[in-house]
């Protein structure tokens, strides 16, 4: 075959001068139909959902030839492209020469042009990617990723890379996966008949991290303004559509700024990321859309329209109370102190003020100890961004920079201060004002793509008995 | 204090509009100076390395006021931006208002104006970001990490995140970290005296991963391109100025790249992000270049100068060879088939050709059973970048697409079947060409940054006994 440059589908697709030029494209077979005259081979390259047709005349084909290109087998087609006869694309390419590259027996191969249960592509996450919806999902999870970069570079934060692997462990036990190099045959015990780490790889009982915020903010203590990305990890066993074991979050942390600039910076943050996903993502929002959730873009576009509602914990308590006095019926019972449930959330956003909200100042108890304490000694200077059809899906804080305070609430909480030393240091030396905030990635990819399982928008979900691929 | 809008270091610098203006800065005190007239402030807030200059009249300001406006102090100046009359710097704040937000004192504060060693400061690490260095070497990193999202993003690449917990283990035994949740003083066996690990988190023994690149290949034969951009764990004892436990690594793969493709993909990459960095991080390549390395910018401009040469593994040793005959002395003997050691990388770039070379084709027994398989018998169609200074920076090669050469080599070299089904699966449905390499992240800023300690390019790094923070 000729040597000829290979163009992606999705540039052929936005490329009009290519018409009635000769190019090569390469990818795989989606389906191929057609008559005892002419067969339409669906092409796909994950360039992009769109397929490109092929169009292959029998008269210069033989079927013979076209045996082995079935769904799934990767072709390279060179040939003319033209504009499309047939309805539904705008461009097709009329076959010169076929190269197969490799088959996929249709006895054999999975996935079949047939819809599968979005149950069964779990079970062969090596092959999903090559489906519409997660090619989608996948595309869009890319796009909110870049979206994220641009976001804070633009910003002049830092990307700041806190640690995956820690001796600390700060947000209490039993939660973390344990790291370990140990002969588990043969571990070594000192006199109490403890565990002796110290030949242990680190030398001391390590972990996964939950969080990289309190390494995050003594990057922000330096550099200003930073953010972290990467995987965080709870070993909780939770088998839900909500929970995973490895998962990816997004950490700000910002010197000198306080709860306000802190909720400015999260609202443009998130509608940055959707407004990104409308403009770079349309067609693989559109085929979710239509497959999954209609009300899809209703409900990015009402997150971008509107402006985010500033309540303070208690005035939505108060809220949810006089609902309920008026008769509507939650699951779980309301009143100051409680931790809100998801049914809460959403009734302020969806039915209540229909806008996003961003609760603040919750109580003290059902917080961390590192938010900074309000003056009336019940409050911590927290802020939870709540939006439609999920609830929470950032939460963040003002932080306690008076290292006395902090100290102390550490204390309260049973935080041993052993382990935080280098964090209290922060507020020893040169301490100020300043705030941060999480976002949990996939549950920003749950919103932006519709999918309702968690499992679906990350490529190798691990969760309790699970860590295939 | 009045409310004014802070306003960073980086950007008063960049913005000559601002002089005459009343401004707000907020920021780290590196050093105070002066007389009985006035007071000299350095004010840093990690934007950029260059301090701005806080001018403190002594008739207005008490010494008393500034006596906690030591090294380390953070603190809020509002003032009049002027013209500096100094040398060293082209404005400077004439102080009106200041405020301190946390003292730092002088007599444990462990980061005084003088000079510390970089092994001193990397115990403490929690502190060091707010040094000169290590401020430049972060936002460096930073600037490195845009930069690579930025040329995959341009050239519709997506980014994949392969899974940090793996329960395969196919770069061999006995260099992964275990990760689990069962009670090590508790194990559970079974009747062979095996640990049972149906019990763990995943249901079965689980580690760290050493590389995304298989994972990544199940994307890129789906997608097209892709790369992934994660941390990778070793869980070698090497305690070297070479070697992290936990390192970033960015692993492109694409479909339909033959090795010369890959080449030039490997190429334009590292380019792009040297370039990137002489464009964006001037001020601290310079800092770093007059601190610790006089030839720094001379390297990088001899990277991006410069073709790189592609020669067969074959021809370097026999150039190698020739050298030796010439009375070149290395410490580790040249042979067809030996491993090349960075004196040998570096002989072929620093003085034989002096130009980045990328040497391919090595010898099967040396490399990766996934390689592409030469006609030949002996060689694999492997690829590996090498750089003055540091010797190789990056390896990739094109993948063996045939199911039953694969199979073969995973066999021979003893990767078990049932670890690798999910992997294999992509060369029995729809196989085609496909290319990648691997870049570590670490490796790329110690290039870049001149430092010749790995543990100086990462915020906190992890090494044999070493999880601080």
């Amino acid at each position: 075959m000729a040597k000829l440059q290979r163009i992606k589908v999705v540039d052929v697709m936005a490329t009009p001068s290519l018409v009635s030029q000769e190019i090569n494209v390469k990818g795989w077979v989606r389906s191929r139909r057609g008559n005892k005259n002419v067969s339409f081979i669906a092409l796909n390259d994950g360039s992009t959902i769109n397929n490109l047709q092929i169009v292959v005349d029998l008269s210069v084909f033989s079927e013979e030839t076209l045996k082995p290109v079935t769904t799934g087998a990767c072709i390279s087609v060179i040939g003319q492209l033209v504009e499309s006869q047939g309805k539904g694309q705008t461009v097709e390419l009329i076959a010169k020469e076929v190269e197969v590259y490799g088959t996929a027996d249709p006895d054999v191969y999975p996935l079949q042009k047939k819809g599968h249960s979005l149950e069964y592509l779990r079970e062969i996450a090596h092959l999903r990617p090559r489906t519409n919806t997660f090619g989608a999902v996948f595309r869009i999870r890319h796009n909110m990723a870049i979206a994220i970069h641009q976001f804070f570079h633009e910003r002049g934060f830092f990307y700041f890379h806190t640690p995956i692997v820690t001796a600390s462990d700060c947000e209490g036990a039993g939660q973390m996966f344990q790291v370990t190099t140990m002969n588990l045959y043969d571990l070594k015990k000192d006199e109490s008949g403890s565990i002796d780490y110290s030949n242990d790889f680190f030398g001391k009982q390590a972990s996964l991290t939950v969080s990289g915020q309190l390494e995050g903010e003594l990057a922000a203590m330096a550099l200003g303004s930073i953010y972290t990305f990467g995987p965080t990890f709870r070993a909780e066993n939770s088998n839900t559509p909500r929970h995973l074991a490895e998962f990816w979050m997004i950490e700000p942390e910002v010197a000198f700024n306080e709860i306000e600039e802190n909720m400015q910076l999260a609202e443009d943050f998130i509608k940055y990321c959707i407004q990104w996903a409308l403009d770079n993502c349309q067609d693989d929002l559109n085929f979710l859309a239509s497959m999954y959730d209609k009300e899809l873009l209703e409900r990015l576009n009402f997150v971008i329209g509107n402006e985010f509602v500033r309540l303070p914990y208690t005035q939505g308590i108060e809220i949810l109370e006089a609902a309920v006095a008026k008769g509507r019926k939650f699951e779980f019972p309301i009143f100051w102190g409680a931790d809100l449930a998801s049914e809460h959330e959403r009734y302020l956003v969806e039915e209540h003020f229909k806008k996003p909200v961003i609760l603040t100042d919750y109580p003290k108890e059902i917080k961390s100890f590192y938010m900074k304490q309000n003056d009336d000694g019940k409050t911590v200077r927290a802020m939870d961004v709540l939006f439609p059809k999920i609830g929470e899906i950032i939460g963040g804080s003002q932080r306690e920079e008076s290292y006395e305070k902090l100290t102390r609430r550490a204390q309260e909480m049973g935080v041993p201060e052993k382990d935080i030393w280098w964090y209290l240091d922060t507020r020893r030396f040169g301490t100020a004002p300043h705030s941060g905030f999480g976002l949990g990635f996939e549950r920003l990819l749950l919103f932006v793509t519709g999918m309702t399982n968690i499992r679906d928008v990350i490529p190798f979900p691990r969760t309790p008995k699970n860590a295939e691929f």
